[in-house]
């Protein structure tokens, strides 16, 4: 069965997209740590993170890197933070998490609940940047 | 002045090293969230992970890749997370962790005190398998 972000990518489910290529997605977290909070998806579905091919693996960095200039262009964070966890979705995923500090990038921090309206008006900055 | 993590990469200061080529160097987190807790750190001193130039943002995944699969074989751990914060040493580095579950990859948890003999114990048998 098709994962969850299989069918973001498949546009059978909307996502707020921030960015996208020939072989990833990024959109945003719906239960975000902070206002950014993005998601990077390997188009091609795998598990486990690491069992991404290497021509992926060296490719999405440079994907994340411009999608975290636009993440810090929009929210105005210090630093974006990269988190890869891997036991929620069985998609390989990799979080990009704007930060101030050292805690904001803490998966057991309650998460922010932000309308659908709220997302949409981030995801269009985030995108703008990002092109 | 130099960061810790470059007296390291010119051997002034002693680490438990466990992977190396021309461009970076993986070695043991000392304060680790558990055992093989390893740190990647590109060889080039830059602050902020996201100014890494892209052709070492490419590699370093693809780098950290092949410590990932000796780490996971080394403890059996179910995966290995990755987690970028960059507000401790400024010096871009990024946290390969050991995981059986979501929480283990929480900087907030107490971290483990280990021996120096434990420490390089593991790095040996990290070391073997990532050649």
């Amino acid at each position: 069965m098709k994962s969850i972000f299989s069918k973001i990518i498949d546009r059978e489910i909307p996502a707020h997209i921030v960015a996208e290529d020939d072989h990833f997605i990024a959109f945003l977290d719906i239960n975000p740590l902070s206002i950014g909070h993005t998601l990077v998806v390997p188009k091609k579905e795998v598990n486990y993170f690491f069992d991404v091919d290497d021509d992926l693996m060296a490719e999405i960095m440079v994907f994340s890197k411009r999608v975290a200039a636009a993440i810090k262009n929009t929210t105005g964070c210090r630093r974006v933070g990269v988190a890869v966890i891997g036991f929620e979705v069985p998609h390989a995923h990799l979080h990009l998490v704007p930060m101030n500090g050292m805690s904001d990038i803490n998966f057991a921090n309650p998460k922010l609940n932000l309308s659908q309206e709220e997302l949409a008006a981030t995801a269009k900055k985030i995108s703008t940047y990002s092109k």
